[in-house]
């Protein structure tokens, strides 16, 4: 009987091991707990208040919240609002006449947009509504209010009296149901125009779409500056190209070349979905700029939004194992970008001096100076959808050299125009830029 | 005792059951074995039958035998023997005046480099020995005893007595070692005019060394016609130019233009060199040419080399999950650098033509003209360095864009100096060659 209760009572040991192993295992592949089911509090349609939202998403808010602290600028762009005319001062003659040779601070986190917007130096009494577009959460409920034309056309002073907040969780959230949602209409008009119907997006497609919500190509049609996406024949740089000439629109005249200019704003949006490496992979802009990250127990996605270079294990990590080389090799894309970038930007300020004189000249034939001017408007528009964009070249190396290349070629068929056109073959300098210095 | 029977017995069955099992896993996780410990036949040194390796590599010796079967071309190049003259007419001017706009023709498996060489329309009576470097596993032989000196300046028709094998063994591999090696002594004087001594490469390493053997930019220097590597300041494309400058070589002078002109050979090795991904990545060049594969129980490195998209799951999917979007994104690149190097052709087409008629315009600045010429040669040398190179840019892709981009810089100034020296603006004509149709 001894021998047999030995045996019963291994067994039993056993058994009850087995069950904790196994108890501890099922424990351990849980999901984990993302929100409680039921929401603290009830979130009104359009809440412009973050902090609000911030109850029953503390984690995702107080990430929000870190877009104000200050951050070690990267090598090519960063979160400060450093000028772009002192650290590329050909830029000053590259938007001779216009706003931006006055003022051009590269964009600081969400948190401070509304205020970066308020204190800049563009902002004069003549200023639209529209510039408040991207730099609220308080514009859905607006717009769903008073509609974009309203928005638009009202002058800046008067509509920053409705608007209190920065960019917040209205601009990409539906509130009740937290789905990603496109809220600004003219995103939602340029979809529609291609014929595209954002909600039959995926979760997964959304997570890039949110970011279209400002981070894209944009201009102020007609007399209300009414907030447009020249996306009707696309969002390759060829079709807002030729959107644009379809429609006759300029931003503004260079001051003694005459030519009819664009300003390019930053086409994040349609750079990377242009068939990147990335996108065609199936990465979303949230993959690398808002990673998951872990607070206790608690999984979420960074609300912080940055360049994943300052938290390059998280954002690169997740997919590649070898950081430090995808760090590196980032780092040496936007070194060739930029070298291409400044080559582009000489050809270009050589071809407005070479407009300039022929324009200054009464006998230059006319139809060959509108060929220049032309040029040079294309050429800058290619180069400046490059320079605005915020990833130097990141998001997609080769569509962004080939646009290089193709806007150097033009820059210089513009200078050779205006020669042609002035008949004066000492328009043909080299590197105007330089011999400034 | 028929209980105890039971329980022995089912122990017994219970341990030889685990033996089984063990041994079965032991011998799945063997190493396959590669080839017997004593080769079947002694190899003399620089032996250069290729069949002779074959008796004791049998596997590696019949894929290369392939290399001389036809394949299909694949988007951008492939194993047949088409015209790029052909193919891309841009060339025929490009080249105008020199050899390879009476012939060019895409290059073939490594089984046909005898015969292909033997039948160029380029070698002439004139043609050095210089011109089989690359073409015949007998050459590691005849380096040996005669140097290279004597290989190179002996006349093509007198060495080929002494040559009757296409590429082959020798050409790579020591003779019973079977280590990587270098075996073109010009390649060897070309690491060391770098301080680079070839034989501290690791393995991994020399699996993209030994391609160097041929596959990189060369010239035939001085009266002897000696084979030489323009590597004395680097293996970048400005280091290359820059030695050529030194050293003030031309390959021919294009004629009406009065240009002193490069070609660019295949710098394979150079361009994926260049801080490519792949290389980056620790990629060898065998590594997606000469996949491992299996025969049977053997597993070894695919001698039949031609372009890896001809079997991309083998080549690409060593390291990719996703094969398909491998294979697209080498498309897309591939489409934007053939688009880009078009535009690159038709600017330098456009300064050659200014070019001539500056330089038949006895009244041109001749210094002008000159600084015309000398980016013209520029322009001309960086679009062939991609132009001639082997993977229409996949290689490196942001390199060779960045180069094609500066090319049509260059190009354009070429022409825009042309006119400067002839003092006619007339000359700045664009888009020449598709006037010409």
């Amino acid at each position: 009987m001894k021998k047999y209760t030995t045996v019963i009572l291994s067994a039993v040991i056993v058994i009850l091991a087995a069950l904790l192993v196994g108890i501890l295992i099922f424990l351990k592949n849980q999901p984990i707990q993302q929100r409680a089911t039921e929401p603290l509090v009830k979130i009104s349609a359009f809440e412009p208040d973050s902090s609000i939202w911030g109850l029953n998403f503390p984690n995702q808010y107080d990430s929000l919240l870190k877009t104000k602290l200050n951050k070690e600028d990267t090598e090519f762009g960063g979160s400060s609002k450093f000028s772009w005319l002192e650290r590329d001062p050909r830029q000053l003659l590259l938007f001779g006449g216009y706003a931006f040779s006055k003022e051009y601070n590269d964009d600081r986190g969400h948190e401070w947009s509304l205020e970066d917007v308020r204190n800049s130096k563009r902002v004069t009494d003549k200023t639209p509504g529209s510039c408040y577009s991207c730099k609220s959460s308080n514009n859905p409920g607006i717009w769903n209010k008073i509609g974009l034309e309203e928005f638009s056309k009202m002058p800046f002073a008067e509509l920053g009296k409705q608007i209190d907040q920065p960019i917040g969780c209205a601009n990409c959230h539906e509130a009740g149901t937290m789905r990603l949602i496109v809220t600004n209409p003219a995103v939602i008009a340029g979809f529609e125009a291609q014929g595209i119907d954002w909600t039959k997006f995926t979760r997964q497609e959304m997570r890039t779409v949110v970011c279209a919500n400002c981070h894209d190509e944009y201009y102020m049609a007609g007399e209300n500056k009414v907030l447009t996406m020249p996306w009707k024949n696309g969002t390759k740089i060829e079709n807002i190209l030729a959107y644009y000439e379809e429609n006759q629109f300029k931003d503004w005249e260079y001051p003694e070349a005459g030519t009819p200019m664009l300003k390019a704003q930053h086409p994040d949006f349609e750079t990377f979905t242009a068939d990147s490496t990335h996108f065609k992979a199936g990465v979303a802009c949230a993959d690398c700029h808002m990673p998951y990250v872990r607070d206790g127990s608690a999984k979420y996605s960074m609300h912080d939004i940055h360049s994943p270079l300052l938290n390059a294990e998280l954002a690169c990590g997740a997919c590649h194992t070898d950081v430090g080389y995808v760090v590196t090799r980032v780092s040496e894309i936007q070194e060739q970008v930029s070298t291409t970038k400044i080559s582009t930007e000489d050809a270009i300020i050589d071809a407005i001096t070479a407009i300039k004189s022929a324009a200054a000249n009464s006998s230059s034939d006319p139809v060959l100076l509108d060929k220049a001017r032309l040029l040079h408007r294309k050429a800058q528009f290619m180069w400046d959808f490059v320079s605005a964009e915020n990833s130097m070249g990141f998001h997609n190396p080769e569509y962004t050299l080939k646009i290089l290349a193709d806007s150097t070629n033009y820059a210089r068929q513009a200078q050779m125009l205006a020669s042609q056109a002035a008949n004066d073959p000492s328009l043909l300098v080299i590197g105007v830029y330089d011999s400034m210095k």
